[in-house]
């Protein structure tokens, strides 16, 4: 690839220019002898467990931001995924929708940051698509992302396991991801920077493993955040979520961008946070283990309670408030 | 939904509308135990033999085209994917990117086709993801499909396999794909109408699977038609493959609107043929198990013969053309 080199249609075609681009940037930034094959699939070794499959796309926008891009995005968002399912991540398919005119430097930049993230979370992209639309069809590059993984065995996590008295843990501050993307869009500088928590929860999620039926549910508060994944959560229980919001934690320059932004931290995306609903007798030593696990500010922000589904916050000031899911989309394409 | 509903960046927002889309799109139209779980991802049953996966974006234009549209061509191209690998079928994940102001009625109508092409094909789809992305960004829907499926044992498909003297087999004529959907892209009215071939491959490929090691390899001629599949066997076998042109089972209406744009046969796009490299000694048979199971034309057409890797066609004039790979692209998004 020269450096002023950028995507044609052709590159979406299957032939001599697909087989240049595999060769030249997918295959030298994150090959191993299973993608190497290049067969319509992947042929995998024998698994343990139950297998569990993911996917999600990823669109983005801006495609880098202070701490990742699209591309890192992609693969710690789908090992998460499988993470949350209490899956080991094993295997990666990536499938790139590009426009027409991307740089293919850009492209090499994403792949570099894909193979350093699939590395980071020991897992292999092993299959993969490229497609090219015409300008003004797409936005330089989404990336839909598919994830196998093996299930541990003595888990069954599952929101509806919930029960009154349960713990919720939350693993760290909330609104990194969603702050550190819309500051990149938007072009704003925080009096201080904020960083995108973007990251693979291995270590987090096979703490919580450890204590295998104590552990009722897990989810990552991606889009539409803390507020909607616990909303999620009391749909599915049936049971109402109290939390008290003095206990989550915060990150000041998370909490001086939203005030300035006129945007509830509640409901700002994650990408390297997990949620965790806990037995209460493992509640404590589950937090203890998450921080101990590299999560320092892990605690415990509430409980499952009886009544109707729904999520109330206890607020500093005294009173409470409804967490509501949002209707409107105030932050689209934030991952 | 009203007929008349269009859709908003909301719908990608992961909240209420998010959720409305799921329950009455989604869910109604392909459904089942696992995908209404609505986890992270899907958690599934044991596997009997090796994990297969595969992964494609599908951005085909025009999204209906007759015979199929871009859902049933997304399950029918993941689903012989895996069939091309060796393997049962089983699951599919669909993530969308949707554009703003798609009308909701076509994505139902979309969704149908889903339904009815997993259905069909006997696979379930277990997991999905949606994004939204502004207008102008896309072009109404874009699928990226990945599937899982089941090694079957006893097989080991790699063109690796291919050797001097084996045969080629091709399960029926060429061009049906590409010529459909390029008629609908450019508005042509053919004198007899060209329907694509989309379809998945299970009859077909389950007859072949039961010759074991005698089934060498065997791929989808997909994106740059039969032409660029044999480079692709002849390449990784590094053998030369020498195909009779008249051999290559032919439809006279696609011959004849492939005359009229200029455009080779060879190279037009299949979304329900198969190429299978064949022992010699079994290839008889075989092609008499893909006609009993319903490939009616299917033909020996050639040889894996000594020699560089190239593709030869004795053409039935006499003389031989080599069959190169494409350097351009004739037709892009053709699936």
């Amino acid at each position: 690839m020269t450096p002023d080199e950028v995507i044609l249609l052709s590159h979406g075609a299957g032939g001599k220019l697909t087989a240049r681009l595999i060769d030249s940037v997918f295959l030298p930034r994150y090959g191993n002898e299973i993608l190497r094959r290049l067969g319509d699939g992947a042929v995998l070794p024998p698994l343990a467990g139950d297998p569990v499959l993911t996917t999600d796309a990823y669109v983005v926008s801006p495609r880098f931001f202070p701490g990742g891009d699209i591309g890192s995005l992609a693969v710690h968002g789908t090992v998460n995924d499988l993470l949350m399912c209490g899956a080991e991540p094993r295997w990666l398919s990536l499938a790139f929708v590009l426009e027409e005119g991307f740089p293919c430097e850009e492209l090499a930049r994403i792949c570099d940051s894909i193979g350093r993230a699939a590395a980071g979370a020991g897992v292999l992209v092993v299959t993969g698509d490229t497609k090219v639309v015409e300008r003004g069809r797409g936005d330089g590059i989404y990336i839909a992302a598919a994830g196998v993984g093996e299930r541990v065995r003595g888990l069954e996590l599952d929101p509806r396991r919930a029960r009154p008295g349960d713990a919720i843990l939350l693993s760290g501050p909330v609104g990194q991801h969603g702050v550190a993307v819309l500051g990149a869009r938007r072009g704003l500088a925080f009096t201080t920077p904020v960083i995108s928590d973007s990251r693979a929860l291995l270590r987090e999620a096979r703490a919580l493993f450890a204590f295998g039926g104590a552990l009722r549910t897990m989810h990552d508060p991606t889009r539409g955040g803390l507020a909607t994944c616990l909303n999620e959560i009391a749909r599915a229980a049936g049971a109402r979520i109290a939390i008290d919001e003095d206990a989550v934690p915060r990150d000041p320059p998370v909490e001086q961008a939203c005030e300035l932004l006129g945007m509830d931290p509640l409901y700002m995306a994650n990408e390297g946070k997990l949620v965790a609903v806990a037995a209460p007798e493992a509640a404590p030593a589950m937090c203890a283990a998450l921080r101990a696990a590299g999560a320092a500010e892990a605690a415990c922000i509430g409980a499952v309670v009886g009544g109707s589904p729904l999520v109330a916050a206890a607020s500093p000031a005294g009173g409470e408030r409804i967490l509501d899911v949002l209707t409107g989309d105030p932050l689209p394409r934030i991952c």
